[in-house]
Formats: structure tokens, sequence, C-alpha cells
């Protein structure tokens, strides 16, 4: 047994628990909190295990699973920017390089590689997969908006044409969920739970 | 496009949200509180992911996966029992079905049935991958006990013995989890983490 081989993955899972102290801008719908980004990792990798037949084109469901469960790890050093944001938006894309090197460096090379390309997929929106892991991503906080009378669009003063704008890109992954999500825009616009 | 479909995927991915609230005994190391649910599926699927090569015999890492992320959906329901509370354990599986018959059945009848005969597998430990997954539930408790100084062994008065006991049902997935966590247990009574 290699003893440093599974050391090195502990190491990382170990470090993996900085993800529930990154704290995101929507609501858990029901508690009155913020939600840390492995909750939400957590559960856009049971979306991507539920809707996957929802994509724009049949994809590998386990590595959208997969990718949903590493998509965040960066946040850990580089934080959770907030996606209206587009000032903290200018360097993300730095910061997160950054953050990747050292946190999938904890892990034994060829796991570390394998992830690593896994979160760059994602980024790039290179193959269906991610697009699709993409639009999930997008989907999951408009759905918590809607679902807290839309508290954080309200809070951060966020209006109707900033959510189309932004989201927009979810229709790579999945027409079918962009419709969703285009009615419920319009209908989180009738509730005013979203400036027109 | 099914609508009905889809409203049903998407009102049980919004009925999962309650996991959020289901809190656990076990300290998130470096925060001073209590997990819930939802985040410790989160990280025993990235185990599940990392650590597959581990398994006793080969196993379907993607099925492993799918069986973390939704092997605690019951306690929604049915509230998360403490591994070293032997009277809370009697009615458990009673009311962990009764827990699956409704949290499942919103999903569309074909992901009802593959999604809880899932959980069903986790629980009977009938295949290797249920074994897996369940050393890897196992494990990562322990590491979070060892990493937080064993917290939650001293305030619930644990002591070696129960430890051992509990948990030496982790070497049916894993030996060499297993071998790592018993290691882990005699550092924790040397380091007074854990009563002998």
């Amino acid at each position: 047994m290699d003893h440093e081989r599974l050391q090195r993955q502990l190491t990382f899972i170990l470090e993996a628990d900085k993800l529930k102290g990154v704290i995101r801008r929507t609501f858990v719908p029901g508690q009155d909190r913020y939600e840390n980004s492995a909750e939400h990792s957590w559960q856009v990798a049971l979306m991507a295990c539920i809707l996957a037949e929802h994509a724009q084109q049949p994809v590998d469901a386990c590595k959208v699973m997969k990718m949903m469960l590493v998509h965040d790890l960066v946040e850990i050093d580089a934080g959770d920017t907030y996606v209206y944001d587009a000032s903290a938006n200018t360097d993300k894309a730095e910061r997160e390089q950054k953050a990747a090197d050292r946190l999938f460096g904890l892990l034994p090379e060829d796991q570390a590689q394998e992830l690593r390309a896994l979160w760059e997929e994602f980024e790039e929106r290179s193959t269906m997969e991610a697009r699709f892991a993409r639009s999930l991503d997008r989907l999951m906080p408009m759905l918590h908006n809607y679902h807290t009378q839309g508290r954080s669009w309200l809070e951060h003063g966020i209006n109707r044409e900033q959510v189309e704008k932004t989201n927009a890109i979810m229709q790579e992954g999945s027409a079918i969920l962009w419709d969703y999500a285009k009615a419920l825009i319009d209908s989180a616009v009738r509730e005013n739970f979203l400036h027109p």
C-alpha cells in the first residue's frame, strides 16, 4: 500500500472542508441564512443526475456530476464571485487559476491532472458536458431566488435585463431549461420578486 | 416537452434543499459549528471520486458517487440518527422507509425507482459499491473527529471500543481504509481525543 498516495488524497479531502465556509449570495429556502458552496455543489451534482436528459445533446451524466462536485473548489482560495458583480469578475480568472494550482496540486499527480482538466473544461465550456453543467449552475440560484421571493435579487438591486443577459448562456447547455428559466423570470417580475 | 416531468424533477430538487437543515453531530474543522447533511453528502461523493481505487474489489465509481449524493435524503423526514445512539437506531429503518416513500415519490416514476433502489442498496450493503460507500460514510466523521481534537467524541462520552465496534463494518468495503482508521483511533487515544 502506497501510504503517501492515500495521505495526499485525504489531505485534499480535508482541505475541501473549507468550501463549507465559502458563503454565496443566495438564500436557502426555509432557512434564514445564505447558502455555502459545499451545499450548492451537492445540489447541482444531484441535478446533474436527475436532469441530464434535458441537455441540448446527449451527455455523460457521470462526468457532469463529477464536474459539479469540483466546479467551485477554487473558491476556497479565490472566494465566491457574485455573478452580477462586474468588477470582481475582471480578475476572477487569474485568482482562480492560482487557486487551482494549489488545491488540485494537493492530490497525487494523476488525479490532480484529471480533476484540474475537468475544472478547466467547465470554465471554458468546451464540451457539451461543460455547457450543460453551466446551465445547472445558473438555473439553481434562479430557482432559489424565485422560491425566496426574490430576496437576493431585491437585496442587490438586480433587474430583469441583468438576469436575462447573465443567464442566457444557459441555452448553450439546455434550451428546455432556459425556456423554463425565462418563464420563471416573467413570473418573478409579475410577483415583484425582480425589478422590471 | 413534458412539462409535468420537468416540474416533478424540480420539485424533488427543491425539496432536497431541506437536507441543508439536517444537522449532524460532527464539527466542521476550522468552523465553530456542526456540519449539515447536504455538505456531508457532497464531501463523501467527492471521496468516492478520489478514493475508489481503495475499494476491496473494483467498483463503479460513478454509481458510488450517485449513491453518496442520495444516501442521506431520507433524513429530511427521519432526521439524522447518531451512529452511537442505540435507542434511536431501533426504529430508524421504519422511519426511513416512510421518508423514502414520500421523497423519492416526488420524482417521475422511472427515476423514483432508480434512486430508491440505489438507496436500498446502500442500506442493505448488498453490493461492493454499497459496502464501499458505507466505508466512506464511516471514515469521514472519524477524520472530522480526529481533526477537531475529538470534539464530538468527547462531548458525547464515546470511547475507543464504541468507535471500533461501530466502524469495523468499514473493512467490508475497504481493508486499506479500515487500517488507516484503526491507526487514527490509536493516535486519537494517545492524544486524548478519545477515551481509552
